[in-house]
């Protein structure tokens, strides 16, 4: 660590590292069970595993615009998995298309994130507005990939109780 | 956002943040609930919240020698709320004890991460050998602490599962 540009990747390293275990682990937790238990409850009365995979996708798929990386893959999911509590839709996608949702779409997320040079990194996401920004410069897109990665752990400690 | 330094502190503001954000929703959370209730379980069979208080006071007082911040304060906690599971132990503190514990042991911790400079915060934690942070530079201390905030976050998704 001799440079200062060397320096500031290592704190780019940080937060792709966070995002992509973060993924991994979730990913590792869906992938362990079938379509069929997919469709039950985390613990009776509470969310089923295929609405949080739903709600995941739809939150990070929100995040191409967010990160002013283009148009949504799946805008659909959000009416289903975010703006709808989950047991009041009854035309779900099959888990399988989810799970092939999930996969497209951080695939596509982390190819960026790898891309980024740190400047682009700190680059402002697209919910601030310039001069909200000036003044905020730390709501940038590496706080809000960080920001995903903790609410995949929200969920994940969630997900972890389920019991098959 | 001119210099390299700045950028190097943007970098650093947002772990902070991420760090800040995450004790304070936790701390929120606990400071809603009276004592009686922090003995309750957060569904029925799971763990009892003031076991996760335990838990997180413990894990985060093991942070002060894996930061190099010296001693701990509280490793009489380990036994209690990391080696053991919940209700296998008929000794727990009081909750009013562990509040305080919480409270102490993250002020100490923010006060250490408000005091760093960049170069600070990419030092390797102490669980790390100096063979291994040569090849692996992102085993710093940034790193740690984003990874703290995380598990408060995982935590966090059980808790507000809880209803009173």
């Amino acid at each position: 660590m001799t440079t200062t540009t060397t320096q500031q990747e290592l704190f780019v390293l940080s937060g792709l590292i966070t995002w992509e275990q973060a993924i991994k682990r979730a990913t590792g937790f869906f992938d362990g069970l079938s379509d069929e238990e997919m469709g039950r409850e985390i613990v009776p009365g509470k969310n089923r595993i295929i609405y949080l995979l739903g709600h995941l996708t739809a939150v990070h798929d929100r995040m191409l615009p967010l990160l002013g990386l283009g148009e949504r893959f799946y805008p659909h999911l959000d009416e289903l998995f975010i703006t709808s509590p989950d047991k009041t839709r009854d035309n779900l996608p099959p888990a399988s298309q989810l799970r092939e949702y999930w996969t497209t779409i951080n695939l596509r997320l982390t190819n960026h994130f790898r891309s980024w040079t740190p400047e682009e990194w700190l680059q402002k996401h697209t919910a601030v507005s310039d001069e909200d920004f000036a003044k905020e410069p730390h709501r940038n897109r590496f706080s809000l990939v960080i920001n995903r990665a903790g609410h995949v752990q929200y969920h994940l400690g969630q997900l972890v109780w389920f019991k098959k």
